[in-house]
């Protein structure tokens, strides 16, 4: 048995993608199953619901030397706790590479907006029918990872994909479906100021100095300004506990593409001034204007700053 | 302009996934071309002279920033000399992972017995015609990395797209033309015993300890066994030289699929003899018997007598 993760702090493209990977896997008459490594956020809980797929079983390590392909992910950072016990077969990923492996494994990894475009490709590929399901999910999984066509991570493969896939998926309109899943992502009923941050959260070393970046994804951006004061006390205790240098939090707002930046303190509001040329909108409250994808436009310009 | 560049040592499948791979990237509007990093091996020039093709020009560093596509190997220190300071825009591989990128690239990673297999599948992915010429070299590089077929590298994708790709290279007889290959290959004339230990050379790390393995790949395993001394002398200048806690030397007879090991002094013959329970044939001379992949059968060995 081949188990298929995508990485911790599941949105929809980790989740679709390994569901749809180990169809695939599947189809080459392997048998394999999907996981996921937490709680996945309510987007893909609505694309799930959507199409009437099955949410994947929570595992957050599994028994040594087991075979585990990874979805949407290649660092052990942001993979199962025992990675380093488990048996790798294969990787499908669109982020950048950390990787160290002891033998040959099939890797496929392409700078496409999604995980779910690359592994759509496959299908093709190895002439595998795609189904309704199969296809919606698929779409679900670019329109997230794309916020439908606005992130600069979107390239041609991406639209070219989403069209072919809906000539299957039969969705009659790409747009309003596209609001339904950012209005599921942004109704987040009583969650903590902590799990707000580390909703969507990764962590970077740059140039030595310890970075977290959590960012939210929303349609509903006061959602979060309205709560500044008790977001800013989870940045200061995330910081001290995991002993980070800076903790940035991006506010996104999906249909106007504006960043939002939330920061506590004079240290790190320097940082993202200077990094960004960013104006302070209110006390701690940065405008990083246009900067909607974490990958492309936050962390290069970071990683520069502190080179 | 994007560079192709299989690895330093320049071997069959090295030269020709350059060659194809560039092709394969010149299909889809890219503009590239192939290098090499060095001297190829006589199998590749009897190679490239039996299909009539160009030997890539030899670069060993290129301007910063240049776009390069890697081939048969990923890493650094197989790579060109300024390496970190070029844009890798892909690689297609067929050995073990050791990669870390700023951004995402294109990989194509797959445990296959050559490169070349994986880049015929690409082309099928595509949809690109695969002429003569192309299909001959696909074939030639598939036989010398599976030593037709006697590697346990070998796997059945190599064996089905060597006979789909011999549809169109129309080679009558395959085994006939892989005898041609491997005498080419085994054909060194005046070469320094040194040049000879390091023609198809690695350097491994083994839990901290550097360890130098060489392999003579030939049908003619007497031409090595005939100049031990030179050879031994050799291998002490390197281990002296590279600062090397062990060095060994593995002359492997295709044909009759036999490992003899070579070594220069007791410390290095007491690793091999114990990590392979080998004998010894004569002095310094051990018996690795069927062990003809250094990849699969001599590197995981030694790996586990280190850990």
């Amino acid at each position: 048995m081949i188990f298929v993760a995508g990485h911790k702090n599941p949105d929809t493209d980790a989740i679709v993608s390994a569901i749809c990977y180990s169809d695939f896997l599947n189809n080459t008459g392997a048998e394999a199953s999907p996981i996921k490594l937490g709680e996945p956020n309510n987007e893909a809980k609505f694309v799930i619901d959507y199409w009437k797929a099955s949410m994947p079983e929570t595992k957050t390590s599994l028994p040594e030397n087991t075979d585990i392909a990874l979805v949407d992910h290649n660092e052990a950072s942001q993979s199962l706790d025992n990675i380093q016990d488990l048996n790798i077969t294969s990787i499908v990923d669109h982020h950048k590479f950390n990787l160290q492996t002891d033998t040959p494994l099939e890797i496929f990894a392409r700078p496409l907006g999604s995980t779910a475009t690359i592994l759509a490709g496959l299908y093709n590929m190895a002439n595998f029918e795609i189904n309704k399901q199969t296809a919606g999910l698929m779409i679900s999984a670019i329109i997230s990872d794309t916020l439908y066509f606005r992130s600069p991570t979107t390239t041609e493969e991406d639209k070219i994909m989403c069209s072919k896939l809906n000539e299957i998926a039969q969705i009659t309109d790409l747009e309003a479906y596209s609001l339904e899943m950012f209005n599921a992502k942004s109704d987040l009923g009583d969650i903590s100021a902590e799990e707000l941050v580390k909703m969507d959260y990764k962590e970077f070393s740059f140039n030595g100095k310890k970075v977290g970046i959590g960012v939210m994804e929303t349609t509903n951006p006061n959602y979060a300004i309205n709560r500044i004061d008790e977001i800013q006390e989870s940045i200061e205790q995330i910081k001290s506990k995991d002993n980070l240098d800076h903790l940035v939090f991006s506010v996104i707002d999906i249909l106007n593409e504006k960043n939002t930046t939330i920061v506590s303190n004079p240290e790190d509001k320097k940082v993202i001034s200077e990094a960004f040329s960013a104006q302070e909108i209110e006390s701690n409250t940065l405008d990083l204007e246009n900067r909607v994808s974490r990958k492309k436009q936050i962390v290069p310009t970071l990683e520069q700053y502190f080179a």
